[in-house]
C-alpha cells in the first residue's frame, strides 16, 4: 500500500507546476541524512553548506564546557561530524555557519521550544530514551483548554490517560508546573511529559492519572503566539509575587468541575521544576489540604518577592500543611545546579522541624534531562 | 509586576553559571528585529549574519516567479531586506545563506511545518489576516485524540467551540480534511483553523461546531513524531485507494460516541483541500445519508486509484446522495489551479445530472493562502 502511494504521489508531483506559492514549491529531493545514528550510538550529523567557510555543531551531547565542534567538509559540500557513542537521551543540537550562532537543521522537521529557541532534537534509545518515545502503547489525549482563573481565562494543557473517553472512572490529578521563561507547553515539548506519562502507564508502573500543565506567569495568559498579545518574543520571566499561587485555587476547582477527577488530597499531587518548584512549595503549603503528593525538582525555593504575606510565615504553614497529612514530599536537585544550596538550606529547615521527607540527588545540574528523569521517578510514586 | 519580574529575572541569570546545557544556555542577548511591520505593511527583514557571503530572503509574498531577493549588508552585519506594503495575510519566509536553501529565522520561534519543512511566518493584520491571528474572545480547546478507525488506533486533532465543557448543548461537527503531504496537524497550523473557528464563532458569523481534523494518509496512524513510526521524514503522500474512505464511518461514530455532537445529517459537514477534497467527496457520496454539507476545496477530483470499487459508478451514487439532500455542495478552486481543469470538468458532469452545487472561483493556485479563505468562507454558510 505504501509503495502504491508512493507511485501515486510522484504521478502528483509531476503534474505540479513549479511555482513560489509554498504548497506548490515542496521539498521534492532526498537530501542528506542530517541526524543518523549508529547501531553503537555514535551520532553522525550532516548539513549540506557548499559555500560556507566554516560549520559547527553545537548540542547538549557535548562535554561540559565546550561550546561547539567544527565540523569537516566533503567532497560533496557536505560538512559532517561523528561523536562519540551517546548514552540513551534525547538531545537537542543547532549548527553554527560563518558566524550566524544557531541555525535549525534544514533537513529535519523535529523541534521543541526552550524559551527563545527552537531546537532541533533526537532521542537515543536503548534506555531512558525510550520512555520520551512514542511507543506501541494506547496514547492519552493532550489537549490545550482556556479555563477562568481569578479574572482572566488561561490556557493550560491537559494530559488524560487512555482509555478516559470511553470510560466512566475517576482519576486523581498531577499538576505539573515549569520554570521561568517557561509556559504551558514546556513540559509537554521538552519534558515529554505526555510520552513518559503513556510509556508509565501502559507498563503498569504508573498509575492512570490526568496531568494539568499550568502557564505559571501571570502576566502573560497563554504561550506566545496563542493569545491576543500576538507573537512577541519569548524571555526569561516569571511570577514570585503570589500572584499565580493565589489564582491555583481556581486551577484545581476548574479542573475538578470539567475533568472526572478524584476530588481530594490523597488523589492530588503538584510538582514543578525551578520557579515551578518554588510554586509547588508555596501552593500545596498555603492549601494545606489539597495535595498529599509534592515534588520540587530543582526548586528555585527561597527566591519570592519579598513582603508577599503568602510567603510569610514558612515554618508554621509547613508544620500546618504536614500535620494535615502528606503521603510523599519529594525533593530532587542535580549536585551541579546552581540552586543546589538553597536546597541543602531548606532541606536543614524541613530537619529543624522534623518534617518528613524524601530526597534524591541526581548528576548534572539545572537541566531537562534532569527534570525528565524526576518526572518518570516521581510519577511511579504517586497515588498508590 | 512586569518590572519586577524582569528584575527578578536578571537577577536569576546573572546567577546561571556558563554551562552547555540547554537550559542553563539560555539566548539572552536582544539579537536584531528579525521581521519588523511597518504602519503602511511594509515589512523589514534583518538576519545577523556577519561573516556571510551572501543572503537572500524567501517568501510566499514574493511576486510570482521570483525565486528570492538579495538582502543588504549593513555595517553592523545585519543584512535586511524591506518589501512593498504587503495585504493583509499570513505569510512564510526563510533565509538563504552561502548557498545553504532555507534556514530558519534564528531570532523568531514562530513555525508551522508543511510537509517537510518548518517554515518561519508571520501574519499582517488589519484584513483577513485578522481572522488568523488569536484575538480578545473566547477560545475553543483543541485536543489531540487516538480514535480506532478499522483495525488501528489513529490520531486526530478535535476543536470544541469555546463554552463546550461548561454547556450540556449538543453541537454539529465539521470534518476538515488535509492534502497530500498533509496530516492531522496540517488544517490547524498552516491552515489556522482554531484561530478562524474562535473568530468566526465570537463575531456571530459561523455557527457554533465541533472540528474534527483526520490523517487522510492510511500508511501513517499520526503525523511524524507522535507515534511508534519515529522521526521519519515527512514525504508528499497520501492514500487514494479508498482505505481512508472506507474507514470514515469508524470516525463519524468514534466523534459521536465521544462528543456531544448533533448525530444527524443536518448537522454533519465534510471539507477538504486537494486530496481531501477527493476524500470529501468520495466519503460524502460514499455514506450518502451521513453529510448535508459538502465542500471542496481545490480538490484532486479524479485522482483515485483505477479499479477501487468504491470509485465506480460515480454518477449513480452522486445521484444517490442528492436525492438524500444536500443542502449546500461547495467547490471552490483559484484561477491558476493545477487541478482546475479538472473541476471544470466535474462541474460539468454535475451539471449533466443537474446536481445542484455552488461554486467559487478565486485567484490565485493550489496554495493555504486560497484554502484558509474558503474554509472562512464554508464555515459561515454551514448549518444555517
Amino acid at each position: 500500500m505504501r509503495g502504491i502511494s508512493i507511485i501515486l504521489s510522484l504521478l502528483m508531483l509531476i503534474l505540479l507546476p513549479a511555482t513560489s506559492s509554498a504548497q506548490q514549491n515542496l521539498w521534492m529531493g532526498d537530501g542528506v541524512r542530517s541526524v543518523e545514528i549508529s547501531d553503537s550510538h555514535n551520532v553522525t550529523f550532516r548539513l549540506y553548506a557548499p559555500d560556507a567557510q566554516g560549520v559547527a555543531l553545537k548540542g547538549d551531547f557535548l562535554s561540559e564546557g565546550i561550546h561547539s565542534v567544527s565540523m569537516t567538509r566533503g567532497e560533496d559540500g557536505v560538512w559532517s561530524y561523528t561523536t562519540e557513542p551517546l548514552p540513551s537521551e534525547m538531545y537537542y543540537y543547532s549548527f553554527i555557519v560563518d558566524g550566524i550562532g544557531e541555525i535549525n537543521d534544514p533537513e529535519s522537521v523535529y523541534l521543541v521550544r526552550d524559551v527563545a529557541r527552537q531546537m532541533n532534537y533526537f532521542i537515543v534509545g536503548g534506555g531512558c530514551g525510550d520512555l520520551y518515545k512514542p511507543q506501541a502503547v494506547p496514547h492519552g489525549t493532550v489537549s490545550r483548554v482556556w479555563a477562568e482563573m481569578g479574572d482572566t481565562e488561561r490556557r493550560m494543557v491537559v494530559y488524560t490517560p487512555a482509555g478516559y473517553e470511553s470510560s466512566r472512572k475517576k482519576y486523581p490529578v498531577l499538576y505539573l508546573l515549569h520554570g521561568m521563561g517557561g509556559d504551558e507547553e514546556a513540559w509537554l515539548a521538552t519534558g515529554r511529559a505526555a510520552e513518559i506519562m503513556d510509556n508509565l502507564i501502559a507498563s503498569g508502573k504508573a498509575q492512570e492519572m490526568i496531568v494539568v500543565m499550568t502557564n505559571g506567569c501571570t502576566h502573560h495568559v497563554a504561550a506566545p503566539g496563542y493569545s491576543e498579545e500576538g507573537m512577541w518574543r519569548p524571555y526569561m520571566s516569571g511570577s514570585m509575587d503570589g500572584s499565580f499561587e493565589t489564582m491555583f485555587a481556581d486551577v484545581v476547582k476548574w479542573v475538578d468541575s470539567t475533568y472526572r477527577t478524584k476530588a481530594k488530597a490523597d488523589s492530588r499531587a503538584i510538582a514543578g521544576l525551578s520557579m515551578g518548584g518554588f510554586h509547588a512549595m508555596q501552593i500545596s503549603k498555603s492549601y494545606p489540604a489539597m495535595f498529599d503528593y509534592v515534588g520540587l525538582f530543582s526548586a528555585a525555593i527561597f527566591r519570592g518577592k519579598e513582603g508577599v504575606a503568602l510567603y510569610d510565615d514558612l515554618e508554621a504553614k509547613l508544620c500546618r500543611q504536614f500535620h494535615e497529612g502528606v503521603e510523599l514530599y519529594w525533593i530532587a536537585i542535580g549536585c551541579d545546579d546552581f540552586l543546589y544550596d538553597e536546597n541543602v538550606k531548606y532541606r536543614a529547615l524541613l530537619d529543624s522541624l522534623a518534617l518528613p521527607y524524601t530526597y534524591h540527588e541526581s548528576e548534572g545540574g539545572h537541566i531537562w534531562r534532569n527534570w525528565r528523569c524526576y518526572l518518570t521517578e516521581f510519577a511511579q510514586m504517586i497515588f498508590k
